[in-house]
């Protein structure tokens, strides 16, 4: 048998201490420059040590005090709160053209969904339809299409309608952005937007950091363009650690930009404190990175006053802003846009090289809507009819998932987060549960590590029927049925 | 002094004779093979002489028969019929973060056409607004918000509308293509399909073999994405050169696809004999290459039964067709699809992770009236206009521009290629155009040479009205007031 490297025969040591109690649960792992100077290794080894028992999950780390051996789990929120920088889970940048990384899982997973008749549907990180004014948007696009007899026939004009790049300009005021309508590009989707972004501030083979867990999206996204993603461990109640963050930038040459969705994480439902946000502003600033706001779910936050966005931090137009009506306003429009900053000129001119400029006419009805006090009210109701299907959902859970479950419990949008107990795979539970027509996220998705497979997803976007409260039981009861990972 | 190169220190030598009279102008420049007895040189560095004098104007190719110093210019068709294969103009990818090629010149392009006041705009590559069925487009997508309330809150199926596809899919099949609804991926453009079939193909740094000229949204398209662009001749009567394609396919071994317009080229109105379609699908199959179809014309061609296109002749999958509905049917709708062939996979996850799948709305209305027979109808009227402004257009031009001055005319499409006597400057002409409120497209932005300075793309996609008349009745004048370049 082939000798194992020196960090593997260090980490069986410690994982044989802990194992045997001479490290009890809670307590310290002996710290990197210990590990160092003990076995006479290096700091790179020491790392590896600590990192694959962390992998292993038996040690975690926390912020500023080192490893320590994982304890049992008791409390409501998700354990993931702060491990280490997690290295690019591929050491050569994909290839583009033969990626086979997230997309095959993500692809195996949508073709899954499509494949099968899903009876509840609890995939999706939106509203259901009736949670939207469709009535009152069908009226603005009829309007639009009346009042102007070659809307559709004329060529769309450039950047986007005056009218829509106003009334965002004009909102993003609220959140403390100053900008010009001119600024604003409209793109296909806050999607094409990340795109956009990321195109213009790196090239195939950088290394963007990225929240871990992030929602596999922006994976795809990564993956596509021959970017390699590094993960940045991310905690449902304090947002993507920043510490880890600068330490990754310390060690790592290649990090060109960094996404972030400070509000409403995806899948963690994390928003990120101020005085984080004011410091991550600050460090792209200082370590010459992109940072990319991704402010999908903004609007949906339960606060009384909108909260400043990275964007409203930024003084010298390194913050690219990227955000959408897509899950606040109308999920069949996909109208996103962004603030390209110092790079808005980049970021138009390949606008115009990946799709042109969008067509006016959505534009114009969701400019008449969102310019108007309507859009609020439609907000106010948006954020009270989901708070209540949370609600109901993590009741459901609560009340039908074994002992040891944990759950996110979001201050706004249209997901949860859970964890199994005992480490129960996700991607077990997903097979089962497609089997009975029903489709929830598998936590895998969320990163290129296995880490997140005893996690998972669940939408809460639609109204908390009986279907919805019968799946949840049903789901309660395969869990308990799968075979426990330790 | 730096002593230059040794390929332009010769090619300075035959420069002197071919000034001297002793190379007469229609003689044959001495072989490849003769310069390298000759002048005791590699292979490389006499191709380079021969390219060198053929880049600055004073040889030109013929297939099959060597270099011949260039004869004044007698024909109605521009002179540049057939010459030799231009190597791609880096030596290095372009960097798709860094670009300053073509997108500096289409964005100084864009950007002047923005900051003056248009009074003709003769740039457009399709017909103005009337010439397109705007009231029943209108009623056609009023007819669909009115059935289908959930239209704007729904997210949007995968791949695209399910009655679009097929409609779409049945239109294909009059121009031989057999397919199913399901293989069709609906894009926002063509230019988006070209974008995917692109990236589905090819990666950064690999060579993609263009028409030369050809329309300089390909070229933004082919450096945003890092490809470098390798430019094939193609004539305005026979379309590209497929001895030059596979000349180029030998010569380079990095070319990945081939990006082919068969149907009234952009900007020479080519279209491309079946014989060399046939030639071109099998070249390319047997080479190993993608052969990427852009049929954005196809439908504007004055001919009685539709004529096959390259994805008719494909038996192999070996050919991604990209079209849209921009140009025939409604310029303010931005629907564009494609046939991914054996990439048809690996695109939808492309489109699904650039854009996501194209809203509903405008696709509905869409298939209403393209599996209608209205659409034939408006079919035929557009042809019959454009023909009529065509004719127009160039019977202004033969009356205003100076002698000498050569026209394409096309068989169908909204474009006139022209090019100037005496190698007169087109973009000299842009400059004092510009300045009298007319915006007309310099032959520069078709190819990432100088080779078409002399010659400019004119829209007659407007009604040969009265300002048109007087515009190009100007233009006729600034050109006689250019400097001849020899």
């Amino acid at each position: 048998m082939d000798e194992l490297p020196l960090y593997r025969r260090l980490a069986e040591h410690y994982l044989a201490a802990i194992r045997a109690g001479s490290l009890a649960q809670g307590e310290r792992m002996p710290s990197v420059r210990a590990l160092m100077r003990l076995h006479g290794v290096s700091l790179s080894t020491a790392l590896q040590v600590c990192r694959e028992l962390e992998r292993q999950g038996w040690l975690e780390a926390r912020p500023r005090s080192g490893y320590f051996v994982r304890r049992p789990r008791r409390a409501v929120l998700p354990s993931v709160e702060e491990p280490s920088v997690e290295e690019p889970s591929v050491a050569l940048p994909p290839d583009p053209a033969q990626y086979v990384g997230i997309h095959a899982r993500v692809s195996d997973f949508v073709l899954r969904g499509q494949a099968h008749p899903i009876q509840v549907n609890l995939s999706g990180a939106r509203g259901a339809p009736e949670l939207y004014p469709s009535q009152q948007l069908k009226n603005a696009a009829i309007r639009a299409l009346r009042q102007d007899p070659d809307l559709l026939v004329r060529v769309a004009p450039p950047g986007g309608n005056a009218r829509f790049r106003a009334a965002l300009a004009k909102r993003a005021m609220a959140s403390g952005i100053v900008c010009s309508p001119e600024e604003v590009t409209i793109t296909h989707g806050c999607i094409e937007a990340l795109n956009l972004a990321l195109r213009a501030v790196a090239r195939p083979g950088d290394t963007i950091a990225v929240e871990s867990p992030t929602y596999y999206g922006l994976f795809q996204v990564l993956e596509s363009l021959g970017l390699r993603a590094l993960e940045i461990p991310t905690s449902a109640s304090r947002g993507i650690s920043v510490d880890a963050l600068e330490l990754a930038i310390r060690t790592y040459g290649n990090i060109k930009a960094v996404v972030v969705v400070p509000h409403l994480q995806n899948p963690l439902g994390a928003v990120l404190p101020e005085s984080k946000k004011k410091r991550l502003v600050e460090l792209c600033e200082q370590s010459g990175i992109a940072l990319i706001e991704d402010d999908t779910y903004g609007e949906l936050i339960e606060s009384e006053t909108p909260l400043p966005t990275l964007k409203a931090l930024d003084k010298t137009g390194n913050v690219i802003y990227c955000a959408s009506l897509h899950k606040t306003l109308a999920p069949g429009m996909r109208l996103g846009w962004m603030l390209g900053g110092r790079w808005h000129t980049r970021a138009a001119l390949l606008k115009y090289a990946q799709t042109r400029y969008n067509e006016e006419w959505p534009q114009i009805a969701a400019a008449e809507f969102i310019g108007s006090g309507a859009f609020e009210r439609h907000l106010r109701r948006l954020r009270t009819a989901l708070r209540g299907q949370r609600e109901r959902m993590a009741e459901a859970v609560a009340a039908y998932f074994p002992e040891g479950t944990r759950l996110t419990m979001p201050n706004g949008g249209p997901t949860l987060w859970l964890e199994l107990p005992e480490r129960r795979s996700s991607k077990a539970l997903f097979d089962v549960a497609i089997r009975d027509g029903i489709l929830l996220v598998p936590g895998s998705l969320f990163s290129n590590s296995d880490r997140f497979e005893p996690f998972l997803r669940l939408s809460c976007g639609a109204p908390h029927s009986k279907e919805v409260d019968g799946a949840i039981r049903r789901l309660g009861r395969m869990v308990e049925r799968l075979p426990a990972a330790r």
